[in-house]
């Protein structure tokens, strides 16, 4: 068995884009990306996902499960899920996040309805707040496809850090 | 700010390697992976990850967290540990599985500890099964690196499919 | 210190309660609870819960957190919230199945977004499903107070076993 | 059907009892509770749960599973499990806390394993914790039998208030 598929990525210096975040909102650092003023995070160049809507409180990611997303057992592997709902729902978090402000994920829940597949087409990751309190904030996000089936939903703690 | 890495990666059509479990039990078919008779996941080789154990429900996976990994707020992302826990509780659990059955992931959930980056070098993700009954399994896991500091843990459920 | 609190509760045979369910669907079982033909199951009465609303795949319990409730710290206990929202979960996913068909929960995951008091007054637990499989199923629920303000969420994975 | 049971439970004012803890770590605090110096929590009467064992970042709790902690379905409520995991595992978190430190629970995982009933005989809950950190703590549980057999396992995560 071999015939091999190919791939080759590019990003830039994932500290210098942290970096950028000094003095800027969650919302105002993430719409630099958005806006391409600022380069996409290594992780979302390695796994293709692209941020599609953005609005305080409120993130919807995308991306097309491909072949380089497949585990051993013929579908697109769990972790691609779960990689875009933390990322979906820690935006949505982030996105109500003041300048001076920061958060880390304490912990994510994902579950799963049925798997992706090359053939599944775009789909659409969307997350919201349901939480966001002094000093944590919780989350939910779900994927669907565009006939809105779902494949997987999940939901987050976050720990927020707030300048004093 | 432009300072641009570039990678490449090369992986096998992986709807043929899912094919090749026919006729093997969970155990046999990841020792011919482990063993370069049958070629990694694309996941696996997108992420960088490798199976370095394997004993029934017991799996430990490594990877070098990288550059690649990274998420917008400069640490590696959320998700990669996920999916190496998802990856190794999985696999800890196929490996109980005789030829005929099959399994999937009904929810997996992390705890992140603390964050990784490219200075943490090696980091293993052990895994164990906590149960294995007729229909259903779970397992747990943790990332810990060469010096035994914890990163993240986490526990899965997956439904279990087997011949009648 | 002393100055006893006493509460007698009264209850029936769960047995015979569970036999009662033979023939009817989820929902038809749980109205002839709610309704007063059938015994409330003795953890209802236990914890004071009540069924408020049933439809097919929604359920709100409520409750008035009382001091019986309360842990060493001083607060409502978080296995509460948690029972009630099982319970509601639960009964979400259950009021979908037919005759025949019985459910189990798989796991509960449930976040504490502030503490229950004796001074909360009745509290809402609203849930309902977010699929409803061949083989499994999922649910969400929440736990308001009578302003709207959130206590608690949760998610539920169960595993149906329908007739053959 | 008519058979009634009936229970009476007595509790001591539940603020003062968490008054108590002024001035003691979280380790004196439960102490004083299992050697009987201040009363059992409201809950741990409600359920009849008891305190077995106790060390520096590890609690076992018991209880006899009854038919008053019977869910409509004609087994012992997921509920009363959860509750005594998170007594068990808070108490492994709070048994780490100097004087002056308090915690809280943000979110608490159940996985199912097998149905306990009143012909279980007594469970003990074992907890430890995972990590304590300046500001979050993780701890696992797990319900078994005499025989060893698990019935349930847990994890949970803390936020921690530490004096400044």
């Amino acid at each position: 068995m071999t015939n091999p598929r190919t791939r080759t990525i590019t990003w830039e210096d994932p500290r210098a884009l942290a970096k950028s975040a000094a003095g800027l909102s969650g919302m105002e650092y993430l719409q630099k990306i958005i806006a391409g003023e600022l380069p996409p995070p290594p992780i979302g160049v390695l796994m293709n996902f692209r941020i599609a809507e953005l609005s305080e409180g409120h993130a919807v990611f995308v991306v097309e499960p491909a072949e380089y997303h497949y585990n051993p057992i013929g579908v697109v592997h769990g972790g691609v899920a779960a990689t875009l709902l933390d990322s979906a729902m820690g935006c949505a978090i982030h996105s109500t996040l003041p300048a001076g402000a920061s958060y880390t994920t304490l912990e994510i829940k994902v579950n799963y309805i049925r798997a992706m597949s090359s053939e599944t087409g775009l789909v659409r990751c969307e997350a919201k707040v349901i939480h966001v309190g002094g000093r944590t904030a919780t989350a939910e996000g779900k994927i669907v496809d565009e006939r809105g089936k779902l494949y997987a939903h999940a939901t987050t703690t976050c720990i927020i850090f707030r300048p004093t």
